[in-house]
């Protein structure tokens, strides 16, 4: 079965935002064995668009769009859907209580132009979006499948996981499938990694072996084709065995799972309470800590301490010390750490401090410089890191080696 | 002129990598009064690939590929254009001396297929590449254009403002530019906002009107043509000078700025100081206040509590009010904006507390009930808020909401 991505707005013409739609819709379709073999663009212009649907219906077996699907009057392609497969626009009653119901819940006032949303064409397969108010449609004729996907990425990708995936799944019965499986490295670089996995991506066939720079840094991705899942499975499984080995702890999560998600587990599993204290990282690890729903379990809280007078009065950091060493440095790093632990009475304290630029370096502290401390019962333990990029990614990657030193420390406790 | 943008490779049908190239070189062309109207990819297959530029030079005037220059044999960009413009390749002289004398120049070997590279259609306007080995190509045909630019970002992005730009230019005579100017609202919905600026939205020619649902909140774009940027500048400030009259406060920043720089600002001309006290958003604020350079200036730090202990033990907050109120009530954030400002020292104080989810709601205290407090010498201001969508949506609009009162209460001080 060929596909044609269709994805609709101005804003991607002008190229003012980059194109991730196409790019999630191509990945996860080509994992249900659907050849997406053309992506085309199209502004919210009725002729044009409608050239494209229709062309796209001679070339392929299913075209998905993704935007323009909201209540504003620029919003035309469920229209010029139904126009090219020959159907006709009719209020659907079921999602305009859908929608009634979501204003009420929200408690916003419903405007005339919210129930266009609600107009939907007839004989149309209806998908709920369970992650805003635009609904979502297939229509099928003559053997062609036509797809209106919302294009704010939370709602696509929400929609085609719950309804749109399944749906082809069935309609085609998939022989091929293609399965990934991540492995997140946190501490090694893309060429360290390169040499000690030098022959298996040489040897690769099937499963292949990629290694891409993420902002949390290297991913290993190893893909695999199979008839099913559990072949493909059983494809990956020896690859996945032997990168493991050789990478050890560099290897801190895979698939979806985050840092923060793999700490979480770390601490609730063990019963630990953890205590944030940040300076350079400005409440970044706490806000990465709480992303991950039930945190409150083992997050107690944390401090943020923007100036020195907040680490003494807050964190108990003594003044002498901070004269001495000044504040970026390990031995405020772990004042600070311990400070927090007894402060706010948890069974870790974790610390940044640094220079997170663009000004403040010096000669011997340049921007990019951060110490990263552990307290617990263990003893308190503080590293120094230099890193590089702009205000942003230091905090961030400041933030992610916090993460990583915990999740070290926390191993030394038994589960 | 009407232009389609025509990106080919398997990588980007596959969505393993993200279409970069498509929303750089929308941009430039806009930038230099060409249309893009439709942007397609296609995997390097040739029949599709043929169909696919052939029908793009049915409906465009300039047709612009970008990849598949390379020396492999999966590169037949070049020759698929020479097929559909019916021109034959040869070798071509300059570019063979070129690439010998590259290799020669990094001390690489020569192989046979870096010749193909140097097979051009007869009659093109070659484009030298200056960043990598790929020339680019220019073929005219009945009033049509073809151009085919190297896939690498780099070497693309080079050819295009080198040699591209110049000779488009120079082709079209194009005497008009783009320029847009973007507002950024904060607590007024996408169908509101069309109901206040319906009239406008319909009148719109030159400039136009857009809006568009961020994350931040929804933002107007408004764009004009012109032949000179001081022409659409003139043509945007009165669309503009209107608008920010209908909406008034609604429109928190312009173009790239952001809330949190907004609001840093806003505290420095009045040398204010902030201090935040979160629950919910659990140190997301404090985040984006010190993601601003310089930031150190006004932001002494910040308390995450995540239980009713710290609230108590660090912010002061009474026990009683905590057992009476629960910790998601408006009198809680206010205790807490109170107790922070004090603690801390600052001028201002301001907090957070409510529910992420996606556990923990109830009938009364629905997920996504969030009370925003900020703390001044112009007294406590309270606000509750329902937010929807998943944990790190409510937590982001949390902040936002936070951030936007803040803004709000400093307007009080004089400047």
């Amino acid at each position: 079965m060929i596909a044609e991505l269709v994805t609709t707005g101005s804003e991607l013409l002008l190229g003012q935002i980059v194109n991730t739609n196409a790019a999630y819709l191509a990945q996860e379709l080509n994992k249900i064995g659907v050849d997406v073999c053309f992506q085309t663009t199209v502004g919210d212009n009725r002729e044009r668009m409608k050239e494209v649907l229709s062309h796209a219906l001679t070339r392929a077996d299913i075209v998905i769009t993704s935007g323009g699907l909201g209540p504003t009057r620029g919003d035309i392609t469920k229209e010029v859907s139904a126009e090219v497969m020959g159907r006709t626009m009719a209020l659907n009653e079921k999602c305009a209580e859908r929608l009634k119901k979501y204003f009420a819940r929200v408690g916003r006032e419903m405007t005339e132009n919210n129930l266009r949303q609600a107009m939907i064409p007839e004989g149309a397969h209806v998908f709920v979006n369970h992650a805003g108010t635009a609904p979502g449609v297939a229509l099928e004729e003559k053997g062609k499948l036509l797809v209106n996907l919302p294009g704010p990425p939370p709602e696509m990708k929400d929609m085609f996981r719950r309804s749109l995936a399944p749906y082809l799944a069935e309609k085609s019965g998939v022989r091929t499938i293609i399965l990934s499986r991540v492995l997140h490295t946190f501490g090694i670089g893309e060429s360290m990694l390169e040499t000690k996995l030098d022959d298996l991506i040489l040897a690769q066939k099937n499963p292949t072996l990629a290694l891409l720079v993420r902002p949390t840094g290297v991913i290993i991705r190893i893909t695999a084709k199979a008839a099913d899942e559990e072949t493909a499975r059983l494809l990956i499984e020896p690859a996945e065995k032997e990168i493991r080995a050789r990478l050890g702890e560099f290897v801190y999560a895979i698939d979806d799972e985050t840092m923060e998600e793999v700490v979480g587990r770390e601490l609730k599993s063990r019963g630990l309470s953890v205590a944030t204290a940040e300076s350079c990282t400005g409440g970044l690890v706490a806000s990465r800590l709480t992303d991950v729903a039930g945190s409150s379990e083992y997050v107690k809280g944390g401090v943020v301490s923007y100036t020195d007078e907040v680490k003494a009065e807050v964190l108990g950091v003594s003044r002498d010390l901070l004269a001495r060493e000044g504040a970026v440095s390990g031995a405020v790093a772990r004042a600070m750490a311990e400070g927090v632990r007894q402060k706010l009475g948890t069974d870790l304290g974790v610390s940044t401090t640094g220079l997170a630029g663009p000004g403040g370096g010096t000669e011997g502290t340049p921007v990019g410089t951060v110490f990263v401390a552990i307290a617990g019962s263990e003893g308190t333990q503080a590293e120094k890191y230099l890193f590089t990029g702009k205000r942003g990614q230091i905090k961030f990657r400041a933030s992610q080696a916090a993460l990583a030193m915990l999740r070290g420390y926390i191993k030394r406790y038994e589960q």
